[in-house]
């Protein structure tokens, strides 16, 4: 794909004008929101080189599985602007891929402009790093794009046989601002608004980080999605009263069996799905699948700072962003970033190729070249 | 019991010094801490008439189940003081019972208290009034500490097969702060505590309010108990994890069936317990029991306003307390403020008497007066 094709690709994934992720045409640096100050403000900031990526990687800057990992990759590709030696390059790839464990995606990526800037002479590793990263979000958007399409079909399938709009429930943020455009979850819900079809999207807030009450309710809210956010504790209830009528979370990792690794309180969203017959289907890009590991039980669990759990960061009135603690003085609080869905919870993998059962038969009948 | 046996009960059930609902010998009004301040101030106010008892109720100064039956009923007292007419006792009976409609403690506190004065002539009504107010304020203190007896036999049994701390989780505040002492999912924890059993207990933060973070974890503080402060979503990971021996949670009301209405996310904890096969215990007091009832979807849910759902109320560092918004401006929210477990989803229902199997039948058979 052409640089000014991708751009035109990204503009379609995001017709509110809004880009997690944006490198001008020949630029040797990329422009991110700072997704920190969402809701509360828009700020972009410039990543010009690998200790600002890994920053902003590492600090929340941006997050979402796939957005980390291009924004790994465009990294990657300006420690080698800087120093294209073998040596550099093996500290700027280790320095990256420490910066968060969970997402595959991260490490994927690295691994592939690595290994395509490895290939050649130092002096052509930069150019051919940048066209790597460059191809790594066209391809994010239009995987995203795909299973945006195959997500539509089950939500017009709803549409056909209810009153009303469709009661989609999400978690966190998997959305434009979690990838390079569509969002993963989001996609199914971007295309059916745009398509006319109506919804309602029920938002969980998402302790601690709140990305659900944060990025989600303005991402649909810059699009003219009706939503309403709710606490995460609220869900349960809402699909046993019959509120919902399915669920899309999105996914940092995917292990060989279908197990699903995603934002904190995924699980138990899994479990209430099951209890009242709610179809529960996760958004999976094929770079989130990782094969190698045999089920979600091999996933590494990010442990964030406490901090996140003892206090909330928002935005007083006629003021700026504030933190405020909520527990006691000298409380201890523990801050796992991530869960694990068992396949058996899932209805489907929404993946780029059509919807797999969560299981090493669906993904392998889907994506046999890597299961081989 | 005289009142100075139950100021005795009522220091026996705190001995970290702090009570919900105080009265002074001969006094006309009560003192409570407002539940707004803490934990990080400890503030008394006075009620002294009845429309600052039901502002109390209403705008939870005071929570908790059995917490705002007795202020309730003391308020009731207090209208009674001022005016003993049937007109006014009519009055004051509405006004306090419009106040929150989930827990059916209130109506049945102000039922018992009306009862009592109404059938005495005007002049003996209010004395009589304290006196009932008295009489429930005594029996919710030994209620707990009786059921709080039961689940340490509980406790006590998971120590003897278990190395290091027996770890509970609970959610929001079913403490003494909840009561008028003791706490009711808490006694179990308090007692055992106090003779010596390892413990820690991890506290879901309970949002919209933060029951959790900002009671809960104080009254734990304040004992000693050792425990780590979690968000909501957290709670099914930690289950699955294997991190978690039993869960005590509170209630607003059980029905005549065995569902369980509480703080809204205890459904789905409740899940998370059964897929985990972790014991899930509601502690029950009997006067929370609602036989006229047949099942949990005949309780009205409170709605609350969506303004708790969009923001957080939390304290600035060397500051006081401010409320931050944490949703786009305009954003909409929706805020139910308790679910419904199912009865198949709780491992038993412990009350005064002992251990009840969530039925008609296992109800039935502790509380046979009460299913007549």
């Amino acid at each position: 794909m052409r640089r000014d094709e991708l751009a035109e690709a990204q503009a379609d994934a995001d017709p509110a004008g809004y880009r997690a992720l944006a490198r001008a045409p020949g630029a040797r640096h990329v422009e991110v929101l700072d997704q920190r100050a969402l809701p509360h403000a828009s700020v972009t900031v410039r990543l010009g080189d690998a200790g600002t990526a890994a920053r902003a990687i590492r600090e929340m800057w941006v997050r979402g599985a796939p957005l980390i990992g291009a924004v790994g990759a465009c990294g990657l590709a300006m420690a080698l602007d800087a120093d294209p030696g073998d040596a550099a390059l093996a500290r700027a790839h280790a320095m990256l891929d420490a910066t968060r464990p969970t997402a595959v995606n991260l490490r994927w990526a690295l691994d592939r402009v690595r290994q395509r800037a490895a290939a050649l002479p130092e002096a052509a590793r930069a150019d051919a790093a940048w066209r790597e990263a460059d191809a790594i979000v066209a391809e994010d958007v239009a995987i995203n794009r795909s299973l945006g399409g195959h997500g539509l079909v089950l939500l017009e399938r709803i549409a056909a046989r209810k009153q009303g709009p469709v009661d989609v429930m999400t978690h966190c943020n998997a959305g434009a601002l979690a990838t390079c455009g569509w969002g993963t979850a989001t996609a199914p819900i971007f295309l059916a608004h745009a398509a006319g079809l109506p919804l309602h999207v029920w938002v969980s807030e998402t302790r601690p980080r709140l990305q659900g009450a944060n990025l989600t309710a303005w991402e649909l809210a810059q699009r003219g999605v009706p939503h309403t956010v709710v606490v995460d504790g609220a869900c349960a209830a809402l699909m046993r009263g019959g509120r919902v009528d399915v669920v899309f979370v999105g996914t940092d990792r995917v292990a060989r069996n279908g197990d699903v690794c995603n934002k904190i309180g995924t699980y138990g969203k899994a479990l209430a799905a099951a209890d009242n017959a709610v179809p529960f289907y996760v958004a999976l890009p094929s770079p989130t699948l990782d094969p190698a590991l045999p089920d979600g039980d091999a996933i590494p669990i990010e442990a964030r700072s406490p901090d996140e759990v003892l206090g909330v960061t928002g935005r007083e009135a006629h003021g700026g962003s504030v933190r405020v603690a909520i527990a006691p003085e000298g409380a201890r609080g523990y801050n796992p970033a991530f869960d694990v869905t068992p396949a058996r919870l899932v209805t489907g993998l929404l993946t780029e190729r059509g919807l797999a059962a969560a299981s090493e038969a669906g993904l392998a009948a889907l994506f046999p070249e890597r299961f081989a």
